[in-house]
Parts: structure tokens; C-alpha cells; sequence
């Protein structure tokens, strides 16, 4: 498991900042607390995350232990991710961005949550 | 004021992101939280904020009216920031994000509140 070393600086913030903040990975947790589980279901999302830059996400992640992958499918060989203790317990930062954006950025509006392809 | 158009999508997350989903612009919100409002005190932050880099977030996140600058020193001319109603309301954000480094990252504390210089 990689861990981020204080390398900035001590501060929580920072260092959280130092595994998630970038404008991709909140955004493939986002999907992932609303049910997503499948590579091909994160590059659906409307905000067209770019494939090389969702499979670079998802193993950085994966590295920290916000998710464990597991796979449904051989040949060829198929994943499933989802979120760890460590990943979920980033709701509640998600749950304050969502109350600020619809409070501050008009028109925004929750997605609804997916149901699990079987 | 700027706007960020929900250009990636709708979703709130997304568009705070948009605004404030970089390494430093939250580590710069953080800074004015804790009481810092000049750029010699950002600058001397522990994570060594670049001055370009510094200038520009704070041109940014005042063009989206998270924090506004009055001048407090002429010739020549020094601002003092500080966070508007909007910036403001990031702190349950800021709040969650310090909760889980703490938690999650070993070694992370938070940095004490700053005495404001006369």
C-alpha cells in the first residue's frame, strides 16, 4: 500500500488534497458511491473522464486504499471496483462539495444512484 | 463575476470541483481559515506555494467570488484577502476533509489559527 508520506506538509487537507485533489478522482468516488462498479460505467458519466486518465485514477486509488477491484470476468480479464472503509469514509468531504455546489453553482442538480449491472 | 457554466456536467461535485479541485487553491482557503489574508503569509506557508501559482488561485477564486481583496498598503500596492459569504460556506467542506486526514493519513495534524499582523 502507498501512503503519501507528509510530503507537502503535516496538514490533513493537504494531504488528503494529495491523494484525491485533482478535477478526476472525487469524481470516479462520486460514481462509485453512486453504485458504479464497471470501467465501461465510469467512462459513461457525463463528464467524459479520458480512458487513459480513469485507468491512471483507479490504480492510484487502489494504491491507497480507497478501493479494491475484483474481477467478474476472464478472457479477456474484467474488474469490478469498489469502495474500502478507508474510500467510504470520504462521504461526508462529497456529501459538504454537493450541499455547497447546489447552493453556490446554478443549475446543478444530484445524479441518481445506479443499479448494479448483473 | 465568473461562472463555471457546468461545463463538465450538472453535478455539483463537479462543478466545485471545477472551481476549487487543484492542489493548492483549497491549501490557499485553508490559509485564509486559519487567519492568513497577506501573500508574504500564503507564500510562507509549509507547503511552499510557488508565487505564480499563488497569484493566479488568487485571482481565481476571487473572479468566482469566493474571497474579495482591499488594499491595505500603496506604493507599492499590497492587498489583504479575505473569504467572501461563498468561500465561507467551504469550511464543512475544509471541516470533513481535515477529519479524514486525520484519521486516514498518519502523522497529520492541524496547523494552529494565525494572529492577524497590524
Amino acid at each position: 500500500m502507498r501512503s503519501v508520506n507528509l510530503k507537502r506538509s503535516i496538514c490533513p487537507i493537504t494531504n488528503l488534497l494529495d491523494i484525491v485533489g485533482d478535477k478526476w478522482t472525487l469524481i470516479v468516488i462520486r460514481d462509485l458511491f453512486l453504485g458504479k462498479r464497471r470501467y465501461a460505467e465510469f467512462i459513461n458519466s457525463k463528464e467524459k473522464i479520458p480512458t487513459n486518465i480513469l485507468a491512471d485514477r483507479l490504480t492510484r486509488i487502489e494504491e491507497f486504499d480507497l478501493v479494491t477491484k475484483i474481477p467478474y470476468q476472464t478472457n479477456p480479464l474484467r474488474f469490478e471496483y469498489s469502495l474500502t472503509e478507508k474510500g467510504k469514509a470520504l462521504e461526508p468531504v462529497l456529501n459538504e462539495m454537493a450541499k455547497w455546489g447546489l447552493r453556490h453553482v446554478k443549475g446543478t442538480k444530484l445524479f441518481p444512484k445506479v443499479l448494479p449491472e448483473t
